[in-house]
């Protein structure tokens, strides 16, 4: 029915084979509802042992699903999120956490989807002035939003600068796998470890069918988690069914290995881009999202060979998204496709 | 891992193999995500040869994330639901439905989770006076909170005494398929052509892994769904793999199957433990749950043989359910412990 | 333009000429805007010297503003409030403690308006229990909706009640100058000292043109009242106009002369009436409200003489409101129509 | 108490002794509450004269209250508000509007605080889509936060732009006043007559005590403007207060003498300070303010002689705000001590 796999998105890809069997193999009698089973105190152990024994870890069902539940657990109404302009959160969720926290996002340009600490000290002018929302939270995506990616040391500074002024640090993590392998370090060297305070921890991008966590990393922080969940409507039934995915990834190293391919995939398609007269890579590789210019016309005629979103209409940039399931020959078609259509 | 089927929760059970089957079957390459793919495309159809032409149809994850939506897309935060006290989103959300809409839920007491035109007219005295919130959706539960069922001209009933009144008819049909093998009629028979202008359609509880539907069925009442359910936190990203597991269910008879077989169960239980001295059936079975009262001390023996829950600790009323899958043995089992007990 | 006063609402009064006067006293030059004034800082004192000088206090608009500014400086939206069913908040605020708290009201019937320990008690069940709302705040009304006021002890011992179960005690202290003179006690008896969390203090029905205090009287409860103010929209900007009304009212005994005199013309008009063939007091009188049942065709020919609201239409409840400037002149006209009526 | 009058913002001014008056002669007798009197009417009939027969008028005790229920009235939580990223409702809110609609607001930066119909068109990329918040709302500030002053016809331009893309124009009027007197014209040429749909309508900063005005302008548009103001807190119990202060200023030309006033006041400071050395006039002034730049030790070393607020700390921006009682010596006080300084 779809005769090659796209560049849009890495939810345009499906589930990989090791995660239908988990959800197969978990399939089996009754256990109690709601996460009261032995599937999800697994996957709670397995994401603590890339988290730290202090991780309070729950099961959520999407991404907007774990932004909103941390959001709301760290937030009060007259309270504000800085983030950059073009976080998920201030620009995809529908103004899902402006209505569930009641806060306001206070979205600050950057060039490349990464805040830096000056970004946050620059929001910190308000703070005890009643008329002024009170910044809270510090909110960064890794991977960010435009493709690129935080060393461990940035994402430390950052929390560094957050703590410092009373504020806490959220990590939108929905391709938090391809981080770690585009990083080459452990999930905790840049999450517990750098001082990241809540995080959401992305799994429906990296070969599951739906499902992700909110992960408490810093003890004491937050004691109501549970409560947050189920009133934000996040709380899954069938609980099993979400921990079987993640521990099948998590437990060993496929997570790894799935989200590295993707990105020697990404890079694979961005070389081959990059030597295209007419192309220009516009935000450095971090992971697996290539961003580019390209001429407009072209874009539309390569869209029919493999979709891909253009990202800014007005600027010809487009981005291309590797998934844990794009083949070498997936990329090779369509670079020959790109030197087809701009030679 | 789990000896036997409790009768605690049909979100106990796990999900009918041909869900499963669908949901492999669907993972084959790459499919536009958010829902613009075939397999939507279908269940979406699919739940139309059910519910009419006409409706409007939404893929959300769990119940109270159906419910949220719907009575998000209705109310202003000044308005009020009208709902049985023993309502799932009166007693069982968290408080969700308020959060999200800012409403007061109006709990009206009654005997058998049913409510009655005369409890719609009892809370219209305020309309039009702006101390008092405006009541403007009435929601009922098809299967109740307490396991019976409303009639077709029951529903009509409410949804005429509604709609005179300018108030609409929301139905939490979390156990719908149970409602309809209950009643030997189509879905259709008792929400769409009996007044229901929105519909929560439950997927979870009747053999699915996870999903439920939204449903505006009354044309021209809602016109921004799709905006409602991503504001909620619950727009799948995936969305095939939802759509897959409604399809298996509701394209052939599969769904009435599972749910007449629960009934069954449910029926065989009741009948047993009815003959069962100093057991009492407390309300009129209408599908596959079984409320009854038994000595409180018992009940938690009988509780080691196959989990339920204590619905009323003072009271010593219990709640058994049975699932799709729940067996001739397990009944016949968990009935023979009862009689020991009791014995 | 209104030849006698009403009987309907201490809202149908006007302002007393000693707040006028203080309004006009405190209209000269130039002060800071929202509160960094001398008259605002003179009234917390005032305050502060009725409520302990632990007392944190915020001048707002109303008693609806006084109630959501409160309730919403204690609440997340899982959480749920205990009130009584008549509290003023559950009936008479168009939802607003719901839309800006997200929380949910349990109602719980009464027979006199009045909460006892036992009503907390019975809805703990669902503590700690993630589907259930968790009950965090108790909210009584001083006097109640219903006429009555709680003695020192039984706001005590609902204080204790709601302490011992991890709760807070707030109190609507829409008529605390009428309950005060009722029992002829200092206003902190039964608030401060009797466990009283956060108060609504009320200015407006005993002869301000507007204005109320949210007052936190538990030390380090609250540390953000006045960032939860203003996001309630609650912060007057010309404060001191607030603050002046307050100072003029209750430095002195002025507060207390007015709230004794209105409680008194309710007891002479409550006396009156109860010796009147057909009039029954349905309530006992606390302090300046009077509820009575008399026949329902009789009541609307009172309503020329001097209105007042029919309470419960259906049992021909009336409900009769003496105000700071009620006369013996007003009470006794009023009673003799009554009895001319009733002959 | 405060020997000279400050220029630090009209909210720090007092009330004209014809409000005083007026609320004096509204002090007479009962009158029902909630609005339903004859200095309501009378009030409500008053601004009539100034917008239009077909205005709905509803008044609120405050600026935020009045934006707020302007807002909350015309959005639902996935929609947003298109407005400089200078609004009031943007920066000095604390984060209400967002808190009461759950509503994103786009804040659009700007050289002068106005927004042009260039800004509209900028933010409508996603409209019809999914992910990303429905622009519903422009929201302008007449006279704007920068001390700007929209023409009629631009604000007729932004009405055209924001009504052919389906978009509502909001106004702050909350120096509604002084912007009609600096344009010379009626009130109803920049709002009713230039397409504004709903304005919040000023009284504080013009000699009031207290009391804003909701004006649903656009007929048909709103039919719950009182459940929505009464949801919001904003429902002042003794109206005849608000109305009276509304009509001793509106029902003549007292209104725009007082702001006509402050305007000449402004000018008189702003042609002053402009041939001060080391003064630098940084926006086109339009109504009763002056930015300027000027060195920041002397700013306060200024600040002692009359306070205001240094607007931009970085840039040494400071603000001067003239009221309706500044006098001319006032002024030339504060010219002469700032000669002084810079001299």
């Amino acid at each position: 029915m779809c005769p090659v796999r796209t560049f849009a998105s890495d939810n345009n890809s499906g589930a990989h084979p090791a995660v239908l069997a988990a959800i197969t193999a978990a399939n089996a009698g009754h256990v109690h509802a709601y996460g009261d089973d032995p599937y999800t105190r697994r996957a709670v152990e397995v994401l603590r042992g890339h988290l730290g024994e202090q991780a309070d870890v729950y099961f959520v069902f999407n991404g907007t699903g774990a932004n909103v539940t941390s959001l709301s657990a760290l937030l009060k109404p007259y309270q504000a999120v800085i983030c950059p302009a073009t976080a998920h959160i201030a620009t995809d969720e529908c103004g899902a956490p402006e209505r569930f926290t009641g806060s306001k996002l206070i979205g600050v340009p950057t060039p490349d989807g990464k805040l830096r600490p000056a970004d946050i000290a620059a929001q910190l002018g308000g703070i005890g002035v009643e008329h002024h929302v009170q910044p809270r939270v510090v909110s960064i995506s890794q991977v960010t939003e435009l493709g690129t990616v935080y060393t461990c040391e940035e994402v430390r500074a950052l929390a560094d600068c957050a703590h410092a002024a009373g504020l806490l640090l959220h990590m939108d993590g929905a391709r938090i796998a391809n981080a770690a392998a585009a990083l080459d370090v452990p999930i905790r060297s840049f999450t517990t470890d750098a001082g990241v305070d809540v995080l959401s921890f992305g799994g429906t991008k990296n070969g599951m069918l739906f499902g992700e966590a909110v992960c408490f990393l810093t003890p004491g922080l937050v004691g109501d988690g549970k409560f947050v969940r189920k009133n934000a409507g996040q709380l899954p039934s069938k609980m099993r069914f979400v921990a079987a995915q993640f521990a099948a990834l998590y437990e060993g190293e496929l997570w790894r290995e799935l989200a590295a391919h993707a990105n020697a995939m990404a890079e694979r398609l961005a070389t081959g881009a990059a030597a295209v007269p007419g192309v220009e890579i516009t935000q450095e590789r971090g992971a697996n999202e290539v961003f580019a210019r390209m001429p407009r016309d072209h874009a539309a005629a390569l869209r029919e060979v493999a979709d891909f979103y253009v990202w800014d209409e007005a600027g010809s940039e487009v981005r291309w998204v590797a998934s844990f399931d794009t083949t070498e020959q997936d990329v090779d078609r369509f670079l020959a496709a790109l030197r087809e259509l701009l030679g």
